[in-house]
This record gives structure tokens, sequence and C-alpha cells, in this order.
């Protein structure tokens, strides 16, 4: 046999067999059919790495983190449905091997192997598999963890090569004769994290730790106050513990709120009995700024300090200008991502520590922009979402549920890994199913029963009743990316529904809700009766999804967006949006002032990391109270850092045009900078830009770009053709590894 | 307040609000509703017990138990979906107080306490309710298994009046108003089984053990041949076990299996290293009657013994009649049955130990006659059912997806508790919408990828192609159980629906599949073309069911199960209904004789407890084989036991009317034996039949019964009125606890 390179049967393989097959609700199983009678041709060792059924690993550990939040001292789980992992689950694969292999196997859960079909003695830990083609089948049962398996010899390894499903349907008649297993069992491509050392057991999966000493003591009130200095996450360590009593530890996002025994929002009581002084590091993490400790006097310790808790994660993105406020403004935005980035895109680091859909999204974008960190994308999508069956919306809140979709459909655009889709579509029809299942008999979704129809957190008197327009704006979205994503999977019956459904849709909005006397769309209809309150939400996403004509673009803009009198946001959250549509009409400069408003009041306040909610109007300590609770509002929340977004996709303005970056745009825009630079991640390295009033520099690592630009002179580019599009709008092609510069006379 | 005994929530409650409510779809919610606004009032203490969310603990050890096998040492798992447990739940109560009460507070899981709304601090493990109306909540979180409470109190205590969610819906906004809990979250009835002391967790279940001694020891081969005197099923255990090596400990339903180190099906090896001598017992049960153990010379032991593993059962009911021989083969099966219930319903004790819808059947049916053990034949019903989504038919069987609607109507009939069908409905639901998106254009049911069709194993060439008669007969009386269960739950549109269908189904399986050629049922219809084969199956099941009219019965009757030419049934499986079908046709004295033949030839080739299957033709050792392996044959199979039923149901001639015996009927017939006497259990005591050719006597401890009989001479009975029915019939009443003694000459 001719020693061949390892021919993988995942991406390429499987998107040219999914172009050919056509019939809507099979594909998968023949799909499969046709992977699981090509064995791979293997010869040399790659990295082996655990794997699982998609999906039951970000599950589980989904249930692990959410369900470790406290409020003050008492677990506080979340009120949705949590799924499990399938408990029982068989991995397989065919190889034909030039030589004998010999392979070491290691299993999460109880376990046996088939090899070509034989069951082996016991649960082997190394067996040898012969030359030739043959196959090799494992299965494993797990309650309490994800069942994994991870497999490594010289040509054969586990990875997300082989296949897994969670009913093989292989049964034997009285005869002997086995059931037909090719057939009616869904298999289905294994996944994978990082875990690629057989001891680096899934189960046993932790973030790391790192100490951090105090950077201020004071003594306060009958304990002592300690002040890590900003915003963390980890655990609390006391060194040289001794002696018997309880030892009172109150957390603090603020110092109001450590010092705040009765209100703040977490704490820890230790009932200490150490004869000998020991050190004591807390069992569970916390986010504080802040911690106050109160104890019992025959207790006595040398000294606090903390280990730190995070994701290690590798800035791919950066940003830098001639104004530091931005600059800091930046840096505290990529901290507070850094912070609620971790085993999943969590919402706050203090307070609830789960992931919600909204958040997440948002997270994601920005993501985008600083980590390029796709598995933490995948784990997130995968977490929120679950299993069947969908007995309410994504954190039983309707716009979560509609977000989640977006989010898959972004998450393709930006990273070109169409995997996600292939392993969550099914999930993805029967969510959206649910969605169809609550309509109305005009097709518009009403909040019912046990359905939280959040919107935004806001000030102003908001009604969340009827059919509210901004919810069938993201319902419109969300049917059209089950079209592109229907169309992706080669379900055409779906693609055609669903296109129909959301041209439907969209349709209606504009008749329903579209107020010509007001030039804007209106909040909500309830029993027939159109409201005439205009609230931004609706007219913001109208503007981003560019559903609007030029006329009602500058309609929405004029009245909702750029007018003082329209209802203001006060979250971060709703800000995102507001000032992406804001850019993306052109106004860089306005919302380059708002940051420095917004962002950078937070900041005049001490900020060291971004808030879930901020209003200017707001003085200390009512500022930091939201949810009836005098410290409940979180002061490291993920929808605060915008910023790294909006510097990115907007300022530095770098976007994908085709999936994963194989064609992008550039079109910098100062807002009124002197002159920024930056780097744009990409699934293959990077997009580097300077833009200052007179140059345009852009060096890109990937694909084919183009840099689209505005001059009030004639520009000048010695290494590539500049077009002049329309007016003093220009444009030139970047091409991978060619450094393009521009001199040009920006426009103001 | 008047202090009132306790007002428990549960049956007498929710059936008369059952009953008022018509709206189909959402009277779960509504009648929890309704219950969650009328607080218990409790004044002394109840037995307070462990409780979960219905199902999951069936689930949850289910997974456990069918883990369990193996196949000469390798671990042997079921081929289908196993579902989860529900990971986070929460239990509530409301409770009105007469005075306070101090509760003691057990969890298995992370947990968290609400009063009257208000979290407290920690994981209390007691608390104080005032006196006064107040609401309880405990919320916990168990991923390894099932989240369980025990709470004790003088007033309070857990039970199934609880009520449980798995999403509470409870959200709070950022005002900290909280969402509408009581819409859109679906309770239910806490459910539980026999944990009644805070100790005994649920999850450390594990049946009970008794010692057992060896009956004979023999040195065989290169080992020892021990022989525990009959069917067996518990742990070996080895005396005095001394030195190293591999202990290889062989077991064997027979002697022949035991002594085939090749071919035995189940099998040990043990390394042993022991300095001293010491007890030891292996860790996993097994069932046998033979060990054969081969050692090495540098281990010795000085005896082996056994821990006999059984689920304790109450022998409720009772046989016994002139002949010998089918009083031993009633014990005989009696024992089949106790050592096939165990954590459930298993199909047999050494192989599969899996619970096997088709099998459970039978045995919940034999179990009415012998245990009445209801919690045995819920957590099996539970069990097989697993969860939602359904992705294929209960054990991948299409007849086994049948037979479970079948055996929960049956439960209802002997048990008279209709909770389990509240309580399973929506799952009875969800499986039916699945088997009726696999009807073909004629809205039958063929086997489509994946499915089993299996009917029965037979020894003659049997097709399960295309339509067969046996499916959709079966398709028909779970469309009929599912109108009935319907009308139950008040969902009168699913019961219109349900009706029709059957209706319909049952008119196309006349014109269909009746052959008026043949006067008989035909086997099945292949791409239009109906075949011509006669098997037994549809035959016996329509006489079952009471299809035919008198004119089909005579003739099915005659060309099917009384014609001597016709195909055999080789499995006690298949027997059970064809004897009993026989026996609903009068035929007990044809019926008598074939157990004679059938169970006597089991008990005449050294049988000590029933087989998967017999046939009289095949001699040792061929009969030990089956799935292509020597020793594949069950010994010990639940579906062997079927005289427990037949003697009862149809000798003894004991069954409901009404659901739970509230009415009964008695028809004794002696087929031919001299005299018979038993006890036949009911929800509430027992029915005690006696019978000769001159004397019947009924007493009951329950209901209102009809005893029917025939007699030659006209009937004397001096404590009730005799009715003559026509010709020699009679009937008359049969009050509780008032026997019945009648004079009378039996008819043969």
């Amino acid at each position: 046999m001719i020693e061949i390179k390892l021919q993988k049967m995942d991406t390429p393989c499987w998107r040219n067999t999914l172009t050919a097959l056509n019939k809507a609700k099979i594909f998968i199983v023949v799909l499969i059919g046709l992977l699981s009678i090509v064995p791979t041709e293997v010869v040399h060792a790659q990295q082996a790495t655990w794997i699982w059924y998609p999906g039951d690993y970000s599950i589980w550990l989904g249930n692990k983190v959410q369900n470790r939040r406290t409020e003050r001292g008492t677990f506080f789980p979340p009120f949705w449905k949590m799924d499990s992992h399938y408990v029982l689950v068989e991995f397989s694969h065919k190889y034909k091997l030039s030589a004998p292999d010999t392979i070491d196997i290691k299993v999460e859960g109880k376990y046996n192997v088939k090899l070509d079909g034989k069951l082996l003695f016991g649960s082997p830990e190394k067996i040898v598999i012969p030359a030739g083609l043959h196959s090799l089948n494992i299965k494993v049962y797990n309650q309490a963890s994800v069942p994994a398996l991870f497999v490594q010899g010289k040509a054969i390894q586990s990875d997300d090569s082989w296949k897994v499903t969670y009913e093989d349907k292989e049964w034997i008649d009285s005869s002997g004769k086995a059931s037909d297993t090719s057939s009616g069992t869904v298999y289905v491509h294994a996944a994978s994290w990082n875990f690629n050392s057989p001891d680096n057991l899934p189960s046993k999966f932790k973030l790391p730790t790192q100490p951090m000493p105090v950077v201020s003591v004071i003594h306060k009130n009958n304990g002592i106050l300690y002040d890590f200095g900003k915003e963390t996450f980890g655990y609390v360590k006391f060194h040289g513990l001794k002696g018997k009593g309880t030892l009172n530890v109150y957390y603090g996002e603020s110092a109001d709120e450590a010092l705040s025994v009765d209100h703040c929002e977490t704490l820890d009581r230790f009932h200490v009995k150490n004869a000998i002084a020991k050190d004591f590091t807390a069992p569970d993490s916390k986010a504080f700024r802040y911690v106050y400790v109160e104890k019992g006097n025959s207790l006595s310790y040398d000294s606090v300090s903390m280990q730190y808790e995070y994701l290690p994660l590798e800035y791919k993105g950066s940003f830098r200008c001639n104004d530091d406020q931005i600059n800091k403004i930046w840096d505290v935005a990529a901290y507070t991502l850094h912070l609620t980035t971790r085993e999943f895109f969590l919402d706050g680091i203090k307070r609830d520590r789960w992931m919600w859909s909204g958040d997440a999204y948002q997270s994601y974008l920005m993501n985008y922009y600083l980590f390029f960190n796709s598995p933490a994308v995948r784990r997130t999508t995968f977490a929120l979402r679950g299993k069947d069956p969908v007995t309410s919306h994504i954190n039983t809140i309707m716009d979560y549920t509609f977000y989640w979709f977006m989010g898959i459909y972004d998450y393709y655009q930006y990273t070109g890994d169409k995997k996600l889709i292939v392993q969550l579509y099914p999930r993805m029809k029967s969510l959206m199913d649910f969605c169809l299942s609550r309509r109305d008999s005009a097709g518009m979704m009403q909040g019912l029963a046990g359905d939280w129809v959040f919107i935004d957190w806001a000030d102003f008197k908001m009604s969340k009743a009827g059919e509210v327009s901004f919810e069938q704006l993201l319902f419109c979205r969300s049917l059209e990316t089950m079209a592109t994503c229907a169309k992706l999977m080669d379900d055409s019956g779906s693609e055609k529904l669903y296109t129909k459904l959301a041209a439907d849709l969209k349709t209606k909005l504009f008749t329903v809700f579209w107020s010509d006397k007001q030039n804007a769309f209106v909040h909500n209809r309830v029993k027939g009766v159109v409201s005439t309150q205009v609230t931004p939400y609706t007219n913001i996403f109208a503007v981003l999804f560019n559903y609007l004509n030029p006329e009602k673009r500058e309609a929405v803009k004029e009245n909702v967006l750029l007018n003082p009198d329209a209802l203001k946001i006060t979250t971060p959250y709703m800000q995102f949006y507001n000032l992406s549509a804001l850019c993306s009409l052109g106004e860089q400069k306005y919302v380059l002032n708002q940051i420095r408003d917004y962002w950078g009041g937070m900041l005049k306040l001490g900020a060291t990391s971004f808030w879930e909610k901020y209003n200017p109007k707001e003085k200390y300590p009512q500022l930091l109270s939201m949810y009836g609770r005098p410290f409940g509002k979180s002061l490291c929340h993920a929808w605060g850092a915008s910023p790294i977004y909006l510097l990115g996709r907007y300022f530095l303005g770098v976007k994908p045009v085709k999936p994963g970056y194989q064609s992008y745009t550039v079109e910098p825009s100062l807002g009124g900078l002197q002159w920024m630079e930056g780097d744009v991640p990409t699934p293959n390295g990077k997009i580097h830009v300077y833009c200052s009033t007179k140059e345009i520099k852009v060096k890109s690592d990937t694909g084919t770009g183009t840099l689209r630009f505005r001059s009030l002179s004639t520009p000048v580019c010695k290494t590539a053709t500049i077009k002049k599009i329309a007016g003093n709008q220009y444009e030139l092609a970047i091409n991978k590894d060619q450094e393009v510069v521009v001199k040009y006379k920006s426009v103001k």
C-alpha cells in the first residue's frame, strides 16, 4: 500500500457531499451513511484529543458553572430547564492502516471496545489494530459526567473525524443476525475542545489561577477592608489562619458593597478550627475589588491575597489612537470582556454568572474583534440551546431566542466554520418550530404565559404586551437566518418556507408598525390597537438589518436616533446597537463623543470594568442599586465592553464579506480622531489598519479585501490601483501579505 | 383555627378538578394552578418519604441497572437512547399550620430554601415554619443522581402531595418585580417509592441480599463445579481466599454452560493478592445455578457460597389444585417471576437484564395475579418510556411501543390508580405523535429505517416487511387506549381524534387483511400485494381484543388456534397470548394440557425456572443455544411465567370490570381439574376462590363481584340469589366480606 498523508473526513469531504444532497429530512443520515463507508487512510500520528457527543460537554459544564451562583451565601440556580448529556454514546471510526497500530484507550465512563464488530474482553486499555481495513466501535456510559474518549496510536487518534451516536440501534435476532445498523441511526461527528492529553480529563476541568496581592488594607468598623485595586475574580486566600471561630467574608465590587454586611450580594462564612496556622483558600471563586473581613477574636491570620482565576486568552485584536481617554476605554472594555469570557461568555461575574443569550450575542461580536476565540462561542451557543424538547424560550426570553439564531449566522460569517451549523441545524429547526407554533392569528409572536419579553432595562414606561414590533423584527431576522442556514444545509424545502415566512412578516412589520405620521416604527399593537409610542429599539435594529429605504433611514436617524427628545437608552446593552446603527449611518463623530461621555462617565466614577447599567443622572450610592437591592447592579458586565466592537467594526472599519474573511472590507472612519491604529483578528492571522487624516495603511494576513475611503484630494497609492466610485469615494483591492499605503486627505 | 385532619391534595381532589376541566392542552397547568392556591391544612405528622420529579428516579435507576449487563466479561449496554433525570428541579408546597412546625430538611443535591418567597441563608437543615399560611419552595440541583427531597416535621412532610417542576420561570426585572410564576410553568405532583427515612438515600439504593449455601461440589476438568441446586441470582462468595493469582469464575444456568469456559455467557476474572486469608464477594451479581471455578495453584480458598439478591415481595396470589404437576408449574412460574421482578420487571436474569416493553407487559399481567406490586409496574413503565423527544420506538421495536400503551390502561384497570395516567399522559401523546408521523399513505405503520418489527421468535419463515397485520392490530388497540386515556383526562379533542383513527384503522384491518378464502387474518401486505400466509399472531390478538364477530371467532379458533397444521408458536412469550385466547374461547381443558406438555416439558428437562424459548423437538445441548451462541438462551425468562396469569385469570377466572376491582367477575373453569383453590390480589385485599366439580366458594375483601358458572343441576346458594342467564348459565352477586357457597354440578 502506498503511504499517503492523513486524509481527514471532516470539512472538505462533507461539504461536497452536502452540496450533492437535496432531500431535506434525511440528509444527515445519508451523509453519515456515505462517510461511514469511506475509511480514513492514516499513516502518522496526529494530535489526539478527548472527544464527546457535540454539545454535551457544553451542556454539562454549563450546568456546573451556572449552578455556582450564590446570593448572600445561598445557592441560586437558574429558573429554566437544564438539560443533560447523553449518558450512553457510541464512538466509531474506520481506518485503513498500512502497518499495525498499537492504540492506548482512555475513557471517562464504563466502556466496551469492538474491533471489526467483535467485542473485546473487558475494557481494554491498549490494543493492537492490524494493518488493513478495520472498524473500531467504543461504547461509553457515564451518568455523572460526559462520556468521553481519548485514543492515541501511531496512526489512529481520537479527533473530530470520529463519528458518534446516542442510539446505535444495533440489535441481533434469535439467529444471531445483526440489525442493519446503517439505517435509522443518526451519526454525527464527535466534538472536542483542547483536552489533548490522556490525563487532562474533561470532567476535571478547572480554569487556571495565579496569585494576586492586596493593594491596600484599611481597618474599618469591626473588621478589615482589603482593596485589590481593580475589579477581579477568584479565590480569596488567608495566610497563616489559626484559631477557632467564624470568618465572615463580604465581597464588594465597590467598597460600599463590601462594607455592607447586610446587603452585599455575595459573602462567605467559614467555620475555622485550626490548632496550628494554615493557609486557607476559599473553595468558591467570587467577583470583587474589595473584601471586607470580620472575625471572632480567637481567630487570627497573617495576611490576605487572592488566586486570580481566568481563561487564558490571546489578545489578537488591538486599538490605539491619539485620544488617551478612548485608549483607556478600550483597555477597560478589553479587561471587562476578558473577565466575563470564561468557561462561557457570562453576563457578569458578580451576580448571575449565567449565560444569557442576548448578552452572549454581544460578547460574540466583541470577541471577533478581540480574542477571536471560536470555541468559547461554540460552547456558549450549545449550552444556551440545551436539548429538545423545547419547553420555553432561551433563558425564557423571547428576544433571547432570536439572538441565538442570529449568533449562529454571525459565527459562520466571521469564522467560516460551517460545522457548527451542521451540528446545530436540527436544534435550530426545532427551536424555530417552537416559535412558529406560538404565532397569533396575524402570524406574529406575543408573549404567552411563561414568556419573558425583555427588550431592555429602560427607565421609561414600556409595554411588553401584545405584538411588540421589536420582537417581530428579531423574529423576521431569525427566519432569514434560518433560510440562510437551510440553504447552507441544502435543505431547499425549509429554505423556501423560511424565506416566505420572513418576507411575509417583513411586509407586515411595515404595514402594521411603521407610522407615516411619526416617521418611525411604533412600539406595539395590543388587541388590534397600534400604540403611538416610539421606542428606540425597532428603529435601531431596522437600520442595522438594512430593512429601510433611504428616506426611512434618514427619518429614523433624525426622529429617533439623533433626536434629543426621543426616549433614552440607559444600558450599555442597547447602546451597543444604538451606536452601531449610528456608525452605520456615518455618525462616527457623534458616536465617539457618546463613548467619551458614557464610558468615560463610568471611568470618571472610578470604574475599573464596565457596568450593567449606567445613567449619568444617578449618583452614589443609588447608582450601585438594581433589582430593588442596594448593590444589585453588576459592575463588570460583558455588555459594557461594546467599544471593543464599535472601534474595530466601525472605526477601523473591518468586517467579513464572505465567510471567514475569504473576502472583507476595510472602511476606516476617524470620527474626529487624528489617527488610529489596530489589528482585527481573522481565522487566519490579522488585518492591520493604520489611519490618520493623511494616510491609510492596511496589511492583511488573509483573504482578499476592499479598502473604501473618502478623500478631499486625489489619493495616491504606489502599489495598487485606486478606483473612484462616486464623488469623493474611492476603493482599492487589498491582497494577502501586501501592505497598502494610501496618501489622502480625510473628509473631516 | 380549628384543627382538622390532614387533607391531602392528591387523588380525590384532582379527580374532581379534572372532571370539571374541558380545555385539552392547558389542563395540567390549570389543574396545578387551582391546586396551588388551596393550601393543605395539617396538624399531625404523616409518613415523610423521599420525593422527586415523576419518572426521574426510574429513568436514573434504569440506566444503572441496564448498564450492568456483561457479555463474557465485557460491558454490554443497551442500543437505544438512554435519558436522564432533570438535574434542576423545584419542590413546593403550601401549608396552613395551626401551630409552628420545626422541619428537618434532607436533600440529595445542592439546594436552597424559600419560605414565603424569601430565600433563607445557606442550605438550612432545620427551620421553623410559623403558624398560619405559608409557602415552601426548595430548589435542588444534582447532576449525578436524582434531585431528591426529604422533609419531616410534625405537620409537614415530603410526600406525593408536593408539587415539582423542572423550570419555575421565576425571573425578576430590574426593579425587583418577580415574574408571574403561576403562568407558563407546568407543575406536577412529586413522586416517591418507599424511601421513608432521611438516611435511606435514593441514590444509594441496593436490593437486599441473604446468604445461600452450595448444594453440591464436583471436581471437574481443571477446576471445581458448584451447584446451587436451582436457578438463582446474586454474588458468588469465596471464603478464606488466600494467595496470589487469577480466579476464573464461569457462570452457568446449566452445568454445560458453566463448564464451557470458552462459551459461557457470563464470567469473572479476579486478580487476587491476599497475603492472609480473606472472604471475597464478587462485586457484580449474576444469574446462575452452577459456578465453575478455575484458579492458579498459588491461590486457595476454604469454600464457596453466594449472596442471594432479591426484591422483597409478598406472594399475595396463590393457586393449588388436585394436579401436582400443575402446582409445581405454578410454583416454578412464581419463582421465575420473582427472580425477574427486581428494580424493574426484567426480561431474563442471565443475559440482558434489560427492560423490554413486550416482556414487561406480560410481567405486569402476571404480577396482578401474584405480587400485585404496583410500584414495580410504575417504575418499569416510566423507565421504558424515558423522555422526549421520541427518537425511536421503545426498545427500537414497533410492537413494543404498542404494548407500552396497552400496559398503562391495564395498570389503571387493575389498580384503579389514575395518577400514572395523569403523570404520563403528555409522554403518551408525544409517543403516539411519533407513531402517527410514521404512517404510510394507507394510514398504516411499516417498519422504517431503524425500526425493529419483532412479533416473536419463530421457527418458521416470517416476513417483517411492509404493512404487517399484527402491527396494525396493536396500533389500533393503542389508539383505543389513547382514546380511553384522553377521556379520563377530559381531553375531549384528542379523545375524538384517537377514536376516529382507531375506528378507521380497524375497518382497514378487516378489508385488507381478513381473507374470506382462508377464513383468517393473513400476515402482511407488501407494496400493495397481500400475502397468503396465515400466522397465528393477528388471529390470536383479534380474539383477545374481542374484535371478531361470532362467525369469525369460530373460524379463527378452528383454522388457526386449534388447527394442528397451523404454524406453531415456540416461545412462552406468544404462548401467553395463544393460550389466553384459547381460554377466552372456553378451551381451558385444551390449555391445561398444553400447560402440562409445554411447561411440564421444561420441568421434565430439569428446569428450575422457565425459559425464554422451548421447542419440544430440540434436545440437549442444542436447546441451550440461541442468538447463534451455544448458551445464548435465557433459562429464567419472565415471559416463561405465564401460567401464573392463565391460572388466575382464566381458571380461577377473576378479572376487574371497573378500575381497581370496584367491580369484578369470577368465572371459574376447572378445565378438567377435580378442584382448585387460590387467591387473586386486588388493591384492597384478596378474592379467594375455591372450585370443585360440586362446589364453588368465593370470598372477597373488596368491591362488588359477579360469579358466573355453568351447572348441569340447579345450583344452590343459601346466602345469595342465583340468577339463571341462559341454558345452564347462572350468576350471582358477591358482596365484600361475605362468603358465597354454591352447590352445583360442573359441566365437564
